[in-house]
């Protein structure tokens, strides 16, 4: 059976990303490792790796996303986890078979050959929930 | 430098343990490890590690808790990211002098030797972050 192997990051929205960068970065000490902009998403992402995992800090670039209606809603702060799983279809299949609301009924295809799926929150307990697979 | 090594776990505050439980476990094939009465919180936790790190579901067993009043205003949902640093009160210095607002000035004493720290999501953009030490 398909199964969950790690958290691979949490992503946090923010409404300005080098304040982020300077908590985590210059207070915490956890180092950078690039910063990308992901027009799919209408968004800027920092890429902060630490042991094994990462943290995701997402600026929305547009007024007009679900993201920037988020934030704009929510305020900044934790959007959702991202775990890593070993097989994305076999997951996606399994629950649905346990009535699991998903928002993406079939993984997507995204950066680096990896695929992902998210999981609503109305079945997750309030949680944004995503799933994604390494290309093997 | 004191230095922040990985996510030790996630903490999702919720409404309904056996539900969230039942997602974590049934739905996407977490094991639950145990179910912890945490009076001095006013919480039961349920804790499902995964790959070195952990997802924690907190209930509040009371209404009169910050933690049950932050469920009550904003919902069941992610409430806090936990990372693992090498030296607590090392990094709690360093962090007082970056001008950090911290909710722990100086290490508690928690479960198992470990020692932690809440910074104040004022100082983290709205991200509840703990710091936490394992005993040497």
């Amino acid at each position: 059976m398909a199964k969950v192997t790690r958290i691979d990051h949490v992503a946090i929205l923010v409404d300005d990303l080098q304040k982020t960068v300077d908590f985590w970065q210059d207070a915490l000490g956890i180092q950078l490792a690039h910063i990308v902009d992901v027009p799919a998403e209408k968004s800027m992402v920092a890429f902060l790796p630490v042991g094994g995992s990462e943290i995701e800090l997402v600026k929305p670039t547009t007024d007009d996303s679900g993201l920037a209606r988020y934030l704009e809603k929510r305020g900044p702060g934790m959007h959702h986890i991202c775990l890593e799983v070993d097989d994305i279809e076999g997951m996606l299949a399994h629950l649905k078979e346990k009535g699991i609301q998903l928002i993406n009924e079939t993984a997507v295809d995204g950066m680096d050959g990896r695929k992902y799926a998210f999981i609503h929150p109305k079945s997750a307990n309030g949680v944004m929930v995503e799933l994604y697979e390494l290309p093997k």
